[in-house]
């Protein structure tokens, strides 16, 4: 029996790679000679590092870049040497999360460090770079990260900004020239499940500006420097990213990817199983699995799990989900080739409880499916 | 597809045939043209009269009888009575349950309405009827019981005493003549899963009589007169009771059954299963379901989801165990036929939260699991 093994990290408690290998254990305990096969995967969220690491065979690299405020802050990428692909999160180098609640200011941070890693794996060979972009603590529309990468932002004296949120709108020329010479012949692709457009009402500033610490009167500062900035590249670079589907993520790092970097912007799950070759490997397959933390009538909006879900659908495979919590509404997910949705839990016990043995109950209840659904065989 | 349901009772949670009504709507949910047989089971615990009642289409019949200290009370007993069976349970007439702390004292109580209801049903038309004899708070050897049924148990100077467990010691003579008729030609069975001697060491004074509320001296007092007893029934009636295994169950109640009723004693899920027709209605199933609040590694010991899994293994046919809550050494239970257990919970709940829930999560799990066996066919 050919059995895949396809979770989605289950946040706070294990990575995707860990619960697939809770699972495999389970599996085997079930069905010793199970042909297994473990694809973690991820839908653009957190661990797209983790995921391509362990579906690609691939290792992860730390390096030092500079963390949002510009400080040394060691920050891991995805490298799979043999296949030239990389992953790179943003959160990682210019997340939300590496900032205390009082230090965090769009005006003031910088996307430099993506740049920095984004500048490693392409001096590590890399040609297809995949980059997760949610979680961040920038509004720059990506002058850091280009300027990492070797791009100058020019002020109207020719002199080079310092490429934070608040020199948008001193921006006055655009100098691409230096940027690293691979860039040209590698292929970007963005992991991006929002469509904001870069500026407005339901722009970068305006919807992401607050969250990531700014007030109302920085937000709109922000949402000049936005404006600005998507006219000088438009005038410079000949790109109108301004109402481009999906240039408001990440503080603008869509728009920058794409007009700095040619970057194509996707779907996570899309971008996510094509690399991991989910669909080639669910071929043969007569189970699947796939997991979360979480799992509702709300995961069938593009989540990992359903994606998995309608892959083996399309293979004419059941397809059993586990999830720490099980949500109202999981009939909704059977149309997404769904089968049937359990809990890990084994009783009645603690989120603490269920957090720390989590691996431990997945592999126990994982066996209890497999053995289920081996005895109708 | 044949679905059989057979769950136990989940304690202070949901009878039997509720658990095997939302059983019902699970499996229902999944296979709405599942040809679906519902027996709740139990295994000599608590449930018997729910389990009969649900399991035979009999009729829970309300009856006032004398709770262990002789005050009025109301009861039920499982009545069927084109069967002509009756299903008796001692917890409900005479059971510890009934007294408040303060009051507990087999000196003083007596199983007198055990056989209250008892004679109910045999008044009903009852021609078989099965004793329920867990949590008595009795040590009084049947002879309450009895009495109800029209014996008399007599002094030196040949007065009918008075029926309480301090009396035993002063009974020198029996008188049987002014039992019920029917008694003759009525099966009585009795669940009875420990196999305690009425005397010594591992009788049912020294054994039971703390938990039930005697003193050291209350226990040797309660010996003596068990003692004293077993050798009057053995002198005037010629049975040796004492060193029957069981005789010391439920305060000597199971002795006693035996020696004025001439009851069988057997363990509680073959009596059980034997009763409701399990085995034969399990004839062409492809699915058995099993369930009970807490399932573990004991369960094998006697328990009803352990004796289904055994009768589903003889029929060659899958069982999978739903708990409340999942404990250590689940896989031990393979061995009794039961392929795989699961849990109700849907994730991190109270005991409080699974209680109040219980029969939604039951049909919720259900209907996963079904959905899970179902999608290998």
């Amino acid at each position: 029996m050919k059995i895949v093994l396809a979770p989605n990290a289950f946040k706070g408690c294990m990575t995707a790679s860990v619960a697939a290998e809770a699972m495999r254990a389970g599996v085997l305990a079930a069905l010793p000679n199970a042909d297994i096969t473990m694809v973690a995967v991820a839908d653009g969220g957190d661990g797209l590092v983790d995921v391509f690491t362990s579906a690609l065979g691939g290792s992860t690299e730390y390096v030092t870049v500079s963390d949002p405020l510009g400080r040394p802050i060691k920050a891991g990428y995805c490298l799979v040497r043999e296949e030239k692909i990389a992953a790179v999160e943003m959160a990682l180098a210019s997340g939300l999360a590496l900032l205390e609640p009082g230090k965090r200011n769009p005006l003031l941070t910088s996307t430099y460090g993506t740049g920095e890693l984004i500048a490693e794996a392409l001096k590590n060979g890399a040609r297809k770079i995949v980059i997760g972009i949610g979680g961040s603590s920038t509004t720059d529309c990506g002058i850091g990260m280009a300027t990492a990468l070797g791009a100058k932002f020019l002020d109207q004296h020719g002199n080079a900004l310092n490429t934070i949120g608040k020199e948008m709108i001193n921006v006055c020329d655009i100098d691409l020239s230096g940027m690293m010479e691979h860039i040209k012949d590698t292929d970007f692709e963005v992991a991006c499940d929002v469509d904001n457009p870069l500026t407005g009402d339901k722009g970068a500033a305006r919807v992401y500006g607050p969250q990531k610490g700014a007030n109302p009167q920085q937000v709109e500062e922000l949402e000049r420097g936005l404006c600005h900035l998507a006219e000088v590249i438009k005038d410079k670079l000949g790109v109108d990213i301004n109402n481009i589907p999906g240039a408001g993520a990440a503080g603008g790092l869509g728009a920058g990817l794409m007009a700095f970097l040619n970057a194509k912007l996707r779907k996570g799950i899309e971008l996510v199983f094509d690399t991991v070759k989910l669909d080639e490997k669910m071929k043969g397959a007569n189970l699947v699995f796939t997991a979360e933390g979480q799992i509702d009538f709300q995961t069938k909006f593009g989540k990992a799990p359903a994606g998995v879900g309608q892959l083996a659908k399309k293979h004419n495979c059941p397809c059993i989900a586990i999830a720490g919590s099980v949500g109202e509404g999981i009939n909704e997910l059977h149309a997404s080739g769904i089968t049937a949705v359990f809990s890990l839990c084994n009783g009645p016990v603690t989120l603490d409880e269920a957090m720390k043995n989590g691996p431990q109950y997945l592999q126990k209840v994982t066996e209890q499916v497999v053995r289920t659904f081996a005895a109708s065989l």
